[in-house]
C-alpha cells in the first residue's frame, strides 16, 4: 500500500504525529503537499471540493487507496495496525487510542501559549495574554500531562506507552518532549527530572534506527516559529 | 449490558454527548457521579486510583464490564454499534468518528470564547481577551465549521450526518446547536439562516421520543454558567 499523507508543506504542526509513525513503520509514503505548487493544489483540491462526500475538515489526512481518512489521532489508529505500531488485541488500540486523544487535547494547550486570544492575531499583539496562559500551562498543565503519562509509562512496565513494543503513541511523546524542549528549552530543562521515564523514552525513540535517520534528513522539517511550538524568550522565563 | 457514566454530576459538559446517545440508545445505565457524595467519590476514586493500569486522565468516562473508556469521541465510537447509533460498516464507524473529533475540536473552541487566558482565571479577568475570541470565533470558526457539517449533511442526503439513520453524530450535533444558543443566542438567531440543514436535523432531534422524554426529565442538568456553554450579554452582542 502506497499512503499519501496530506499536510501543510513547511512546518512539522500535527502532519509530524503521523510522519514519525509512517517513517518508523517503514511505510511507503508521498508527503504529497511538499512536492512542489502540484503537490500543495492537489491538497487544496480535496479540501475544497464540492463532490467528496467525506470531505476532511482540515489537514492532517491520509489517503489510503479509497480511503481518506483525517484527525490526527485517527490517522494513527488506522495507520496503527498495518504498521505494525499497535497493540494486537482491540483492548489495546483502544486503550492506544484514548492516549493519543490525550496527546491531542495536550497539543492544543501547546499551541495555546503563544496564541491564546486569537490565531487571527500576531503574538505579538497578544503577550500579556500569552505569559499568562504559559504560567498557567507550566503550574498546572504540564505537570498533570506529563505527570499522567510518566505513570502510564510506570504501569505498563517502564519501557512503553502501551503493551511490549513500540507504539505510535510513544512516537507522539518523544515529538512532544522535542517541542517543548526547543519552544521552552529553560523551563523543560528544570521540569524533565520529574518524568524520568518520559524522557528516558524519548531517548530510545530517538536512538531507532529509522527515527535517526529520518531526523538527520530532509524530510523532517526543522522546528519554527509556524507550528505549535515556537520558542520566544520571555515565556521560557 | 449496565453501562456506568462518570461526568461530574453538575453540568452538562462534555458528558452531555454521552448521555445523549445513552438516553436515545435506551441503554441500561447509572450516571454514577449524580448518586449523591457516595457515587462523586468513586468517580474521584477511580480517577485517583495508583493501581489502575489504563486510569483515565479525565471524566467523562464509561465503566462498561471490565473495560474503562475514557475521551468522549471514543467513547461514542465504543457505544455507537450496541446502541445502534453507529453505520454498521467500518469504513462509516471511522467516519462518524472522524466527525466526532471534528466536533471534540470545535468544543474547545467553544469553551475558550469565556476563557481564553486561562481556566484558572474568573470570567471577569480575561473579558478583553473573550471578546476579542469570541469576536474571531463568530467571525471565522462557526462558519467554518457549522458550514462544514451543513455540507456533511448535504452530501448525505440532507437528514442525517453520517448513513441513512440516526447516528450519535446526529445527537451532538443537536447539542452543539443548542448550546450556541444558549450561549449566544442573539448571533445564533442570525446565523441559522445559514445552516438549514442543521437546525432541521437540531429540530427532529428534539422531536425524537426518547430524547423528548429526557430533556423533559431531571436526568437533564440545565445549562448554567459551569459548562462548555456560558452566557455573557457582552460577548452575545
Amino acid at each position: 500500500m502506497r499512503y499519501e499523507l496530506y499536510y501543510w508543506p513547511s512546518i512539522q504542526g500535527r502532519g509530524e504525529f503521523v510522519r514519525l509513525a509512517l517513517e518508523e513503520g517503514g511505510a511507503d509514503y508521498v508527503d504529497v503537499a511538499r512536492r512542489g505548487k502540484r503537490g500543495m493544489s492537489a491538497m487544496m483540491k480535496l479540501l475544497e471540493s464540492k463532490q467528496l462526500a467525506r470531505r476532511p475538515y482540515a489537514p492532517p489526512f491520509l489517503k489510503a487507496g479509497q480511503d481518506i481518512i483525517a484527525q490526527t489521532a485517527l490517522i494513527l489508529f488506522y495507520l496503527g495496525p498495518p504498521l505494525k505500531l499497535a497493540p494486537r488485541d482491540q483492548a489495546g488500540r483502544l486503550w492506544a487510542h484514548q492516549l493519543q486523544l490525550t496527546v491531542s487535547d495536550l497539543v492544543v494547550h501547546i499551541h495555546d501559549t503563544h496564541h491564546p486570544v486569537s490565531g487571527w492575531l500576531y503574538y505579538e499583539e497578544q503577550k500579556p495574554a500569552a505569559k499568562r496562559r504559559t504560567a498557567d500551562f507550566w503550574r498546572y498543565r504540564v505537570p498533570k500531562f506529563l505527570g499522567y503519562f510518566e505513570q502510564v509509562i510506570k504501569r505498563n512496565g517502564g519501557r512503553y506507552a502501551v503493551g511490549r513494543s513500540l507504539t505510535y503513541v510513544d512516537l507522539s511523546l518523544f515529538q512532544i518532549v522535542e517541542g517543548l524542549r526547543y519552544a521552552f528549552p529553560k523551563r523543560m530543562k528544570r521540569f524533565e527530572r520529574k518524568v524520568p521515564l518520559l524522557i528516558a523514552l524519548h531517548d530510545r525513540v530517538a536512538q531507532r534506527p529509522r527515527i535517526k535517520a529520518y531526523l538527520s534528513s530532509d524530510r523532517r522539517i526543522p522546528f519554527s516559529q509556524w507550528g505549535i511550538y515556537r520558542y520566544f524568550k520571555e515565556l521560557d522565563a
